[in-house]
C-alpha cells in the first residue's frame, strides 16, 4: 500500500507537469488499455500525459485511441521534459528498452504491473500479482484516488481486462475483476462495438493460415498429443511474408481429449520454433528443458535446428514418456 | 416485484413438498445451470426439487450434475405428486411440450425466464427481459430470499450466465451480470475446470467439419459477403451421419471486413438450409423473407429445394442489393 501513497504524493506534486507513459513492446490490450486509464488518472491531477510507443498498434485495438488520447513516437516528444515516467504492464525494462533512456531521464520512475516476474526496476513499484491484469490495478488506483472514470478510460480498462483474462476464461479472473467490470461497463462506452472490434476482427489471412496449419494435424498417444506444423513449403504456398500465428495452439488445445499441443514452425534454414501447451497435468516446461528451452507448466517452448520431421519425432517421443 | 412475493409465499407454504423443475428441450447452459440454482432455492425452503428432462445433457455440461443434483426422466417420477411446477428459461410451453401435462398437473405453476417473447403462460411469471440470462434472475431470487449459494449452485448459475452471454461478449451483458459473477466466483467451485469443460471440449469431428467447411469459402461484394457450404459430397467424404454445425457461421462472421455470412447446408435430396448472420447494418431477416424464411436482424434463414450452386447465386444476388 505504501507505494500507492508515494504515487499519490507524486501526482499531487505541483512541480510535476509532464508524465511519460510507456506501454511495453509488441503492445497488447492490457498494456494499451491501461495506458489510457493512466492518461486520465494523471489528467485528474492536472498533469499532461504522453503515451509513447514505437511499435504499431494492433489493428483490432486501434479504436481505443480514436478520441482525445493519442500515441506519440519518441521523436515527437524530444523537446519535452518529463518529471515523471510510468511504465505500464512491463515486468522488466527490456520490454521497453527502445525507450529506456527516456524513462530513466525523468526525475521519478514508477512501474504499474501484475507479472510475478517483475524485477522491481522503478523507484515506485505498484505490482499486484493477484490482479487479473494491469487494467484491474489501474481501475483500483483511479478509485483510490477518486478519479472520475469517463467512457474512454472505461473502454480502455475494460479492454485491458477482457483481453488479459481471455474473456474471463483464464484462472487469473477473480471476484475483484468482475466488480471492476460491473462499474466499467456503466461508464457508457459502446459495449457491442468493443466486442466486435476486439473479437470479430480476425484477418482473413490469419484464419486461412489457421485452417492450413490445422490440415497438418497429427495425433499421437491415444489422441492425447496433437502436433501441427507450419513448414517452409506451407509458408511459400500461402505466400506469407509476415504472419501472425497467435491463437493456433489454443485452437487445437481446445479440442476434447487433447492434453498437449505441439506447434512447430519454420523460422529460416533448418531453424524451427516449437511451442507447447497443456490442458491439465502435463508439465510442458520440463519437456522444453530437455531441449534447452523453458517456460511455464502449461505453456513452454524451445528452438531447434533440425528437419521438421525429426523435431516432431523427438518431441513426441519425449511427451509419450510423461503423458 | 409482486410475482416475487407470490413465489416466496409458495416456497414458504408448508403444504408444498415436491417441486417439479423443468428445463426447456434441447437444453443449453442457461436452462440447466438455472435449474440447479432453483433446486437449491427450493431446498432452502425445505422442499424437494426434481429436475425432469427427456433430452440428453450436452457432454460439455454434464459436469454440472456430478454431485448431489441429478436429472430425472418423466417415467421415474410418475408416482410423485407435485404441488408446484417451475419452468425455467422457457418462453413458451411448446419448449417443454413433452412434459407439459406434468407441469399443468401441479396445483401451482411458475415460470422464470428472460425472453422478451415469453407468453406468460404460468400462474406466476417472473420474466425479466433486461437480465442477461435466466441464471442472473435465479441468482437475484436467491439473494432476495436469503438463500445460501453453495459451490454447486454457484457453478450452475455461473455456467448459465457465461454461456448465455457468450463469455460476456453479447450485448445482454450488463452491470448486474458482473455483480452476480463477482459473488458466484467466490462460492468455491473449480473455475478452471468449468472453463475447460465448457470451452476446451470441442469434439475433434466438429473441428474437422469446421475446417472442411471453411475450405469452401467464397467471397463476394468486395469481400463483404462470405458463403460457406456443407454439400452432400462433403458430408459423404467426412462420413458424417450426425453433425453439429453450431459455431461455423460465427467463426466466419468474426473475420475482419465480412459483413454477412451465408451457410448453406445439405438436408436431403435437393433440400438445403440457409443460415445468415450479419455484423453491423445489414438486416438479413429481410433477405430471408424474400425466400419465405424469417428470423432476426442479425440472424435469419430459410429452406430451399434447389441445387447448392443455384441457391448460392440467388442469395448472393439478393444480398448484393442491400449491402
Amino acid at each position: 500500500m505504501e507505494s500507492i501513497y508515494e504515487l499519490k504524493a507524486l501526482l499531487e506534486d505541483p512541480a510535476i507537469h509532464n508524465v511519460l507513459i510507456l506501454p511495453h513492446n509488441m503492445p497488447d490490450g492490457d498494456t494499451l488499455g491501461s495506458c489510457i486509464g493512466v492518461y486520465y488518472m494523471v489528467k485528474h491531477f492536472n498533469k499532461k500525459g504522453y503515451i509513447v510507443l514505437n511499435d504499431d498498434i494492433p489493428s483490432n485495438l486501434s479504436f481505443l485511441f480514436e478520441e482525445e488520447v493519442k500515441c506519440y513516437q519518441l521523436s515527437e516528444i524530444e523537446d519535452i521534459h518529463f518529471e515523471l515516467s510510468i511504465a505500464v504492464d512491463a515486468g522488466e525494462t527490456k520490454l521497453f528498452e527502445d525507450r529506456f533512456e527516456a524513462f530513466k531521464a525523468s526525475n521519478k520512475t514508477v512501474c504499474i504491473d501484475h507479472h510475478k516476474t517483475n524485477s522491481m526496476y522503478a523507484e515506485i513499484n505498484i505490482v499486484e500479482v493477484a490482479a487479473s491484469s494491469t487494467g484491474e490495478i489501474v481501475y483500483q488506483l483511479m478509485k483510490n484516488f477518486e478519479c472520475n472514470i469517463n467512457s474512454i478510460a472505461g473502454q480502455g480498462l475494460y479492454a485491458a481486462i477482457v483481453t488479459d483474462t481471455g474473456s474471463f476464461r483464464y484462472s487469473n479472473t477473480r471476484s475483484e475483476t468482475f466488480v471492476a467490470c460491473s462499474e466499467l461497463i456503466q461508464t457508457g462506452f459502446d459495449f457491442n462495438r468493443l466486442n466486435v472490434e476486439i473479437f470479430q476482427n480476425k484477418s482473413y489471412e490469419k484464419v486461412l493460415l489457421l485452417n492450413k496449419v490445422f490440415d497438418t494435424l497429427e495425433l499421437y498417444g491415444n489422441h492425447k498429443i496433437a502436433v501441427v506444423k507450419l513448414s517452409e513449403a506451407l509458408i511459400k504456398s500461402l505466400n506469407l511474408s509476415e504472419y501472425d500465428t497467435d491463437g493456433i495452439v489454443e485452437f487445437v488445445r481446445d479440442i476434447k481429449g487433447i492434453e498437449v499441443v505441439v506447434f512447430i514452425r519454420h523460422l529460416g534454414g533448418e531453424a524451427h520454433k516449437v511451442s507447447m501447451r497443456s490442458k491439465h497435468n502435463v508439465d510442458v516446461s520440463e519437456v522444453a528443458m530437455l531441449f534447452h528451452g523453458g517456460g511455464h507448466t502449461k505453456a513452454a517452448g524451445f528452438k531447434m535446428d533440425a528437419s521438421i520431421d525429426s523435431i516432431e519425432a523427438k518431441v513426441v517421443e519425449a511427451l509419450l514418456k510423461v503423458i
